[in-house]
């Protein structure tokens, strides 16, 4: 449940922190991501505003806390859209793949896919979460007029690319090294995205 | 259940039809598309293997009638990759998608993609159905020695894309004017498999 990947963030012993987990889930499975709020949140669990930012920092933080993936898109897409301009789509399809090597991530990320796609109630949170810290901020960095687009032309190749690997396990994908798909696939979110 | 649109294919009146079709959603439930066989099937429905084929034809053409599935890639993939080499990714795409706007596609297919993707269990008969009735024509056409690997990549964006477009439904993505995403796309299949 609790990490201790984020230095600073005390420890309740009042329950309290459990309460904001638990209102967390309710609200998001109700409302969505984006429908979703810090303060509605607080007055589910019954504690402040002020308390949930101070144990768990933004509503991405949150909820990639309730999720349990320990990955920060809202952090690291941005990092990469502001390195080198002609190699965003590899190092986007490598930062990905590189995160669902690791055990914990793919096992809650399968499970989160999973789960989205088997019932359209659950596809809401995953796909509002996706389009605020991982599509939104692919659009935002891009100044074309089809941003939109093409941020979700990148989200539709990634979420095959993750489909086949790793729930579908399609023997081709799911064996490749992953710098035989950086090469392969980078090239085409580069495309969508820069071409 | 059964449909009119093969003409040529008689109607029992015994229940062996529908014996039939029971045997083999079983046989495709416990064995896979690759693993099940019309022998198999036959036994099961308590007849013989040449009742199977002269009411279902082959065992790709029973796989769609149990599925429910009006859409024939064992026909139509070879027709589009008999067609002009430089307009295959485009118009694998615009076949897709055209097939998806009929609703009785679209409301099956995306079951069975909720389905397949929710379960460990129901995913196997539909990737050996994908792997030999597309994929593996797919692979077939190339002539280069990484056939299987640019098929199989063909198929990672081709499920992103009816994931992000129908289950998921990013509203970029699920707006899009089918020529749009021809134009977008189908460069990134033409990539993956003549490049």
């Amino acid at each position: 449940m609790s990490t201790t990947r984020r230095p600073g963030r005390p420890r309740g012993a009042s329950g309290s922190r459990e309460r904001i987990v638990a209102a967390a889930v309710d609200e998001f499975g109700e409302h969505g991501y984006d429908g979703a709020t810090i303060r509605a949140i607080a007055a589910r669990a019954g504690v402040d505003s002020a308390l949930v930012h101070h144990y768990f920092g933004t509503k991405a933080d949150l909820f990639a806390e309730v999720i349990g993936i320990p990955l920060r898109p809202d952090v690291d897409v941005p990092t990469i859209l502001a390195g080198p301009r002609e190699q965003i789509g590899e190092n986007l399809v490598r930062y990905i793949l590189e995160a669902f090597e690791r055990p914990e991530v793919r096992r809650r990320g399968v499970m989160m896919i999973r789960v989205a796609v088997g019932s359209k109630l659950m596809s809401q949170p995953l796909v509002g979460f996706l389009s605020r810290e991982l599509i939104g901020r692919i659009a935002a960095a891009t100044d074309a007029p089809d941003a939109a687009l093409r941020a979700n032309l990148v989200a539709s190749q990634m979420v095959g690319m993750l489909m086949t690997r790793y729930v579908l396990k399609l023997p081709a994908i799911a064996d490749a090294p992953i710098e035989e798909l950086v090469s392969r696939i980078g090239p085409t979110l580069q495309r969508y995205l820069c071409a």
